[in-house]
């Protein structure tokens, strides 16, 4: 499995992906799921992945095949967010048309287009999308249930961009907790509104000394909350 | 949607479910999911549903319609958790077939039979089962994913009942803030081991002042422990 996260903030974006993949528990290999596309002062577009890995990845390999070309819509040639989302959507269900009916994957496209603010979709296998607002401002795909009471006690559109990554590291780490088809290391990014660059992007391994640190914290902070609630009276 | 969660500790067991049941967002219902039968100084059975209210209704039905039968094994005459559980997974199994393939149920039974310890089974709709055990002691039917984490984090085998029960309260509580179908109010249980009784059974509203006030110091908590997380370092 996987989990993804995305947020769509008023100062920029954060994306959040595990590398894990597997297929059977005696299958279980690590793949980057987080994929960015830029042009300097231009344009940056972030995707994610979940799903069936031949088909991610497909996508992902045609995408890249038509970047730059002269006669092709492609990542590169749309003029804003929607028409991106639509050209990744029809390569998606173009890719599960020839794979076949078993087959299935959904992707988080982020990102920005001079022009425009900053903007987030989801997009399913069947190829239409929804847009992240501010009163939704973020996205999960995957295995995404586990992690999600945290960004919904925490995350609002104002967050800002360091603390919506300590909420979404704290998400992964209720997922990484509960689900072992899901795991290190992360791909994380920060992308900072019309900087159109290609962000700030880490890597975090099992030794990542903050995020051990974090995650021991949280953990211990919530056994301590636990501990301290008032003795049971029904 | 549905989330019952149960528990077999050292002391015995505790038992949480929701009420709310949903045809579609415009239908909207409570009904009660936690089933208790009972004969003093010999047995207590307790059973949970998830799924289609129509098959698991019928399985209830069907299970108590045959109560006390001399001639059909039921689950006044089984002689152990194990007969019951084979029983009602071959109920469960009988209405499903019946219903068409469309439907699904999952169950889940626990209780104490005189001569054995208690036991808590989750019965599939395919009608076979698994048991709980000291390393897994609980198991959840319905909506789970949302408030596993907290269970994991905090249960064992060992834990008391009264800190189990906030433990499954808590974990409700995440369950309800992530998603709408599942609802209060909540039917919840106690059972101490080698009572025989039909334990101690209390009904969760919305104006309940204990449940009212662990969920705000605990949206409170954690929101604290977040806060007091040191400042992010990538």
């Amino acid at each position: 499995m996987t989990y993804c996260v995305a947020m769509r903030l008023s100062s920029g974006m954060i994306f959040v992906s595990d590398t894990r993949t597997n297929a059977g528990v005696d299958h279980i290999s690590s793949f980057r799921k987080l994929h960015v596309f830029q042009q300097d002062d231009e344009r940056t577009l972030v995707l994610q992945s979940a799903g069936n890995l031949a088909t991610t990845q497909s996508v992902l390999s045609l995408l890249r095949r038509d970047c730059g070309s002269a006669e092709k819509a492609n990542l590169m040639s749309c003029s804003n967010m929607y028409d991106v989302a639509l050209l990744v959507g029809d390569m998606l269900r173009d890719v599960l048309k020839r794979d076949g009916e078993e087959f299935s994957g959904t992707l988080l496209l982020g990102g920005q287009i001079k022009g425009e603010e900053p903007r987030l979709f989801q997009i399913y296998p069947q190829g239409n999308f929804i847009e992240a607002s501010v009163d939704t401002p973020y996205f999960q795909i995957g295995e995404s249930k586990y992690g999600k009471p945290i960004i919904d006690r925490v995350l609002r559109y104002d967050t800002p961009l360091d603390q919506a990554m300590q909420c979404a590291l704290i998400s992964m780490d209720s997922t990484l907790a509960s689900n072992i088809s899901v795991g290190l290391p992360l791909d994380v990014m920060f992308y900072h509104s019309d900087t159109f660059s290609d962000g700030e992007q880490y890597h975090i391994t099992e030794q990542h000394p903050y995020y051990s640190q974090i995650r021991q914290l949280w953990s211990k902070g919530l056994l301590s909350v636990f501990s301290q609630l008032p003795p049971l009276q029904l």
